[in-house]
C-alpha cells in the first residue's frame, strides 16, 4: 500500500470542499462499486471483475490503481509464478461504507426497479463485515 | 421539469442495485457539487457557474440537463427576453442530502486540509433547509 500518495498536493485538489475532494477520489461510476464489491468479500482481479455491472477490464486496473494510491485499498501478494494480488479495504475504505449506505437508500427510494444485491452466501473466501449495507 | 424520464428503461441501467442506478445518476465528479450548490441557495446558471471548483459551462449544462431529466433538479423560466431559467432542487434532489452528508464526513475524517464551505451568509436569495450540510 502506498499511504504517502494519500496527501495529495494542494494543486490536485479542486478546492477544500470535503465533498469535492471527496469526489475527486471516488467521484465515478465504478470506484464505489469496487468498494461495495470488496465489503461483500471480493478479492481478486477476477471476482472484481465478475459483478452485474460488467466492469471493462481497463478502468479496473486503473480504479484499483487509484483506490490503491489514495489509501482506500490495500494489495497484497497472494500468489506468485504467476504473480497475483488480493485487494482489501484499509480502514479509510471500510470508512465509505455509510457513503455507499446513502447511496443504496437513496436508490432504493427514488429509483424504481432497484433492488439491493444479496451478500454471496457460499463461495466468498472473508467475511468482512457489511453492517447495514447489503 | 421532465419527470416521466425518471423512469429509464432497463436498458439504461447497468444493474438493479441501487447503488449501481444512484452512480448511473450521479456518479460523476461534479453533479453532487451541483447538489450541494442548490442546498446553498444557488439557483441560477451563473451562480452554479461561479464556485470554487470552477466547473466548465460545457459541463454545467450537461450536467442541468442530466440532473432535470432524472427528476433530481426543476428548471423554472424567472426572466424573459432573454430567456432565463432557475433551478431548484425537487424532493427526490432534496433527499440526496444524506448522501452529500455522508461525503462531508468522510472528507472532512480521512482527507487532510478539508474544510467544508460555509453557507453564504448574505446576497442568497432563497433559503433552502440545509440541515446537517454546513
Amino acid at each position: 500500500m502506498n499511504a504517502r500518495k494519500a496527501d495529495k498536493t494542494d494543486s490536485v485538489w479542486r478546492s477544500v470542499c470535503p465533498i469535492a475532494r471527496t469526489l475527486d477520489l471516488v467521484g465515478d461510476r465504478w470506484s464505489l462499486l469496487l468498494i461495495r464489491d470488496m465489503r461483500f468479500g471480493k478479492r481478486t482481479y477476477g471476482e472484481l471483475l465478475d459483478s452485474p455491472e460488467g466492469i471493462p477490464t481497463n478502468i479496473l486496473a486503473d480504479r484499483l490503481k487509484r483506490l490503491e494510491d489514495a489509501g482506500i485499498i490495500a494489495r497484497s501478494e497472494y500468489q506468485d509464478r504467476p504473480v497475483r494480488y488480493a485487494y482489501t479495504l484499509t480502514e479509510k475504505g471500510q470508512d465509505l461504507g455509510n457513503v455507499l449506505l446513502a447511496l443504496v437508500r437513496w436508490g432504493e427510494a427514488n429509483i424504481p426497479g432497484s433492488r439491493a444485491l444479496r451478500r454471496p452466501s457460499a463461495g466468498s473466501r472473508r467475511k468482512v463485515p457489511v453492517s447495514r449495507v447489503k
